[in-house]
This record gives C-alpha cells, structure tokens and sequence, in this order.
C-alpha cells in the first residue's frame, strides 16, 4: 500500500486520461473520471462485439448475452450479493430507489404507515418516498443527526414504531462524508418489522461493501461515481422482496405472456429491466468494478482516509474556514468560508485548476440544518494525492486573500 | 443518391468497424451497429471532455454542460421539436412510455376512460397501459388491422369514443415493418378529444419524421435503434402537456425546493430528468443524428424501400415461403418457411453468416392474430445493400434444402 500514500507521487492518474496534468479535480462525489480500461471497455463493445442480448439467435448475440450476463454476476460479486438474479441494472442510484418505492411502496404501504429517513439524504433519497407517500397516505418520519453529522441511530431507536415499514439511508453521506453503522441501522430497522435500504452511491467506491455482511434489505449505486460509465446503475434486493414485487415499468423483455385478456411477467431480475438494456453501459461498469478490484478496495479506502486526514488538517489551519461533518469522514469534505459565498470559492479555484463542487448537493435539509444555503465540497478519488490538497490550500488562501 | 442504391457497392458499410467483411447483419430493428464517429464521441466524452452537468462551477462542468443541452438542441431540431424543452431524455422508448402512462395516465385516467392501442403494438406499447389501466380503473381498446397488416383506421375510426383520452400507436412496425398513417391518426384522435402518442423506434432511423408536422402529443424513440448509444432515448411532448404533467421519478435535478414539509418541482425537462443523466449517452445520441443526417433520412428512406422491394421480390421465388406485412414496408420484413421452425431458420442462417432475429418480437398479439408463435425478420440499415439479400437468400434455399 506504500505506493498509495498519499504523501507520495500516485501512478494511478495516469489511468485517467481525462485528467490533465496539473488539474486538481476534486469533484469525485458528483462523477468519477474514467480509467482507460473503461474506456476501452466501452469502445470494444460497439466497435466488436456489438449486438442485443437475450433476443439473438445468431452467435454474436449469444455471446454478447453471456457477457451481459457474466457482468451480471462480477457485480454481484463485489458487492457480496448472494445471487446475481438479485442484481437489477437500473440508469442509477435514483431509479433503483423510485423502483423500490413505487414497486415495492405502491404494493405495501397503507395510509398510517411510517417510512424513516434522516436529515443528511440525497434528494434522491428523499423526493421519491415523498411521491409514494402521497399515493399511499404513508407518513415520512426523519432521523436526526449528531452533532459531528452522523445519522443519529440512538434517536432514531427512539422514533422506530411497528407502524415504520421501510427505513432508508445513506450508508455514505455524499455532503459530510459520515459513514452509517450499517449492521446496526439494520438491526434496529429490524427489530420493528421495517426493511432497510441503503443508499451506497458514495459508499461503493470507497468502501467493501458486502450486502450479506451488512444485513441490508435493497442496495443501490450508480456506475459513473464508481468510476464506470453514464446511464447505469444497481439495484440490489433481497430475492423474496424482489419475487414479492409487482412490475413498475412494462415493456419488453420484462414479461413472461403479453396479451390484450391479461399479461403475466418474467422473474427477477427480468421482471424489472423492461427494453433493451444498456448493454454496453454494463460491460462498461464491469470493467469499472475489475478496476477498482485491481487496486483494492481497502487500499482505496485506507487511501482516501489519509487525504481526508491530511486535508482536514490543512484546512484546519486557515482562519475563518469552517469543516463540517465528522472527522474520520469518508473521502468527502464539506466547508465554509466566513464570508465568502461557496460559488465564489468554487469559481476562484476554478481559475487555480482546482474543480471543487459548491452549491446545495442535492441535500437542502440537510443545509437547512447545518444553517447554511450551500457548502463548498472536495471529495477525493484513487487519482488524487497530496499535491492535490497542496493545490485546494494554496486555492483557498488565495480566495481569502480576494475576499480578506 | 447513386452511390445509395442497393444495386451498387455501398461504402457505408465501411464506417461501421463492428461488421466484418461478410457478415450480413439483418437485425437493425433490434438494435443498430454503431458507426465509427459515434463511437468515437463516446470515447472523447469519457476520455477528454468528461464531467457531470448542470451542477460544476468549474469550467469543465459548464463546457460540458452547454455540449449536453446543445445535444438536446440537436435532437429537438432532428424531429422536428418547436422547442428543446419539450425533448427529455430517457433510457428509451420503452421508458418514455411508460413515464407517459405513468405520470399523464397517473394523473388523468379514471375509471371508466379509455386507451386506444393496436394489434399490432410492441410490448412496450402495451404492458405500461395495461399496468396504468389496473391502476386507474381505465380500459384499453385494440384498433385490428388490415389484411396486408396495417393498423386499420377506418376501423379504429369506429370504435373511438369521447371516452378515449390517449391513442398510442406505432408510427412503424417492429415486426411487419408498416408505416402509420400518423397524420390521419392524429386527427382523429383529436376529433374525440383523446391525444395521440407514437412510438418512433422504427420509424425515426428510416423516415423523415417531423413531429410539429405529424400532428401528434407525445413521440418516443430509442438512441440505439439510430446507431446511438444504448441506454439513452427521446420522449417528446407537447410543452403545454409537459407542464401540466406530475413528476414520475423523483431525485436531484427535478426540483425546485425539498424540504420535508413540502417538495417543489422544476420545470420540463428537468422535471423529468431526475439524477445524473446519461451524459456521454447524450453525445453519442447527438454524433447519431449528424451521422444520419450527413447522409440524409431521405436516401435512408429510399435506400431501405429498395431494400424491401428487392428483398420481397426474391423471397418471394422461393417456395414455401410466406411475407407477412404490406408490400411497402420501410425497413422491416417478416417471414415464414413452412414446416420450419423460425429459430431454425435463425440458427442456419447463422452458419452462413447471416444475423437476422426469430421470436415473437416483443409483439405477441401480432404473432396469435398472425396465427403463429414466431417469425423469422431481416431489418436493414444503412451499411446493407444487395450483397446481403442475396446472402439471405442463399440461405433460406440452404434451410430449405436441409428440411425439404
């Protein structure tokens, strides 16, 4: 892991060809950039074996489902699912948790019924139980934060009644970095009847995450924040919940006998990937998933703590800079400058070739809480390294010179 | 258009690196090969330009930013689209109309109303009604067809009532390859009050379609049909319907405020866009449209009708072979082989590489009103050319001799 320390010149951004030298980009929370394996990937599946799946009857076809399908499985590999029919390919993180509320939440939830949330989730985590629990009369209840900026599961013990029947959080919190203590969410979501969703998309990247282990009842991530490709993404379910489902969206590929007197459906994973899939956006992700296996998902982690460590401490030294969230945050740093509108340091780092995101992070509540309208964010990726956090430093003391 | 005739060498073939000097691919309705620029766009986007969209204050992220809507631009001028905001990008069709039924039919249909569709609709023309008719208590209606496999609307005529509110109709046949005459379908939806939705995946990579002109409501195509991307598709609506429309799925991007007292939402198309987008999808889609328009729907168009009029005329020399569909079919034509089995024809075809599809299509009420389980379809592109129905032909006589 030597050669991953972040106090040392890293190999790994000559993976990136998107990455200029001398481009601090720190921006990994929205979108990862792209290894040329992936690249590659992608550009050998239209230019070589390109061809539908599932339908072919022709050997170009077949082989190309058995790709499909072999992707199908290394996903549910890495993240410990029990059997890849438990692994749905969704566009992202967003439509897996649409489709656990609209297929799972329209077929279960009744007027009186609780779904908790907390105050630190992604937008994506929040608006689509707020649609399904107008449809249903379901009632959202929503965990408090400690003080550091971690879902406070002791309060949360305190609000869980056997009317709550799903629970839904972040397992990594793409604004403070807070990391859930899963096992324990589970047990507790658990322990009144209620299911337990996860929402993995910063946490896959920068943790081991083995569903199984975790006790978890769905799973979603996208692929473009896991170093893949754009327009793809996981579901993972557990395969009673997932067989108990009823279809969201129709169309092909997702039946079992269409006719005009009644339509019955295919099984998962079938039942929920209607239309010709992203076939090559799975390839894509495949690779992604070989990638980030090829380094290690420990060492990224263990990587990524230390430039948190490493800019925390940084950071910490320029007056009027404010850090949210806890300090073992994973790989993500959210701050304020006294006075300075996070837009502006985002734009005057712009002009240091330092890419930061400034704005709400889709987690207005959670800005609400913290009292503030928007927060400037770095968040780090296996190309960064010190020189990076050099770069953020030597940005930010410029801007508080600008606005000093 | 000389070089375009089906009778000479095509050079087009020559942009398209995943077909192999004789591979006579025929399954073009199925999904597309993908020519080298657009191949080639997608590398760029992941490779030189990469960033997300909407959110960045970064330089990269607002260049990438104006690319993805001047892509949007692109893809509302190609169809004909009065303005961008009516075009939202979506995984494909088959999503597209499923957010109608969902989002439209969610909030409109009541028990009592009714959908017109046809027999001869794909599946994902079908399963999102009937899904949204057990939601909403509505009841769906089949216009039949005409003997040569049309969708009959003089039939169709008679049996719309004021009670109709949508008619969802392919504008061309997956299976039989027949044109809608969507203009004269349009008025009469509208002279019950009911609006009118195409499906475009077949027609939108073979004719020239311009949906101010058409007349229609909704119009919904797949990227990967149009030798784009996978994973990426249009829903086009008319801006008046778009606005008044519920969101579907819900997450980043499509709001307004979140708050958990109350959501607000954002306007069309963000509204219907929640979560990253498919951003090199995008690109890829938009590298599509100037590949077809570079050489023009036109010839396209004309080159595929000759396609057909060749094709038809030398199945037709062989016994025991029977065409289903209309004479002037753009693209797409369906056969049978007495006493064969369509995978078998599939699967020998095969071996004399030639890649053509056997199954029900996605369209099994075609296949019970056809009176069989399957069909043997050649589609065409614009790298085929006479070399490939003689190819084809060739090995039907072959599947002949082995089951004659």
């Amino acid at each position: 892991m030597d050669t991953f320390s972040p106090t040392r010149p890293l190999d790994h951004v000559a993976d990136f060809p998107a990455i200029p030298e001398g481009w601090a980009y720190l921006d990994t929370a929205a979108t990862a950039q792209k290894p040329q394996a992936v690249i590659n990937a992608i550009a050998r599946g239209y230019s070589e074996t390109y061809a539908t799946v599932h339908r072919g009857v022709y050997q170009r076809s077949s082989e190309m489902t058995l790709a499909f399908e072999a992707s199908r499985r290394r996903v549910a590999r890495f993240i410990g699912a029990p059997s890849s029919d438990e692994v749905i390919f969704v566009r992202g993180a967003t439509e897996g948790i649409n489709l656990v509320a609209q297929s799972w939440g329209g077929a279960n939830l009744q007027p009186g019924d609780r779904i908790m949330l907390s105050m630190l989730e992604h937008h994506s985590n929040i608006v689509p139980w707020q649609l399904i629990a107008e449809r249903t009369g379901a009632t959202i209840d929503v965990a408090p934060l400690t003080e550091d900026g971690r879902i406070d599961l002791d309060a949360m013990a305190d609000i869980l009644t056997a009317r709550h029947r799903i629970v839904a959080l972040a397992h990594v919190s793409n604004v403070l970095g807070s990391v859930l203590d899963a096992k324990r969410a589970a047990a507790l979501a658990h322990s009144v009847g209620a299911l337990l969703l996860l929402d993995g998309c910063q946490a896959v990247p920068r943790l081991p995450v083995d569903v199984a282990d975790l006790g978890c009842d769905f799973y979603v991530f996208s692929g473009h924040k896991l170093y893949g490709p754009t327009g793809i993404g996981v579901l993972w379910g557990r395969a009673e919940l997932l067989a108990a489902m009823p279809p969201w969206q129709g169309g092909g590929a997702m039946i079992d006998r269409v006719s005009f007197a009644g339509t019955t459906y295919a099984p998962p994973p079938a039942r929920f990937e209607p239309g010709t899939p992203h076939v090559v956006g799975v390839l894509g992700l495949e690779a992604a998933v070989d990638y980030v296996e090829s380094i290690g998902v420990e060492a990224i982690s263990a990587h990524e703590n230390a430039l948190v460590r490493e800019a925390r401490d940084a950071l910490s030294s320029i007056n009027s800079l404010r850090v949210f969230g806890p300090e073992d945050s994973a790989g993500i740093i959210s701050f304020a400058l006294e006075g300075v509108h996070p837009h502006d340091i985002g734009t005057i780092l712009d002009e240091s070739r330092v890419a930061i995101r400034a704005g709400h992070h889709c987690a207005q509540p959670l800005m609400a809480h913290l009292g503030v309208d928007a927060t400037a964010r770095a968040s780090f990726g296996v190309y960064n390294g010190r020189r990076d956090i050099e770069a953020l430093v030597r940005g930010i003391e410029r801007v508080t010179r600008i606005f000093g």
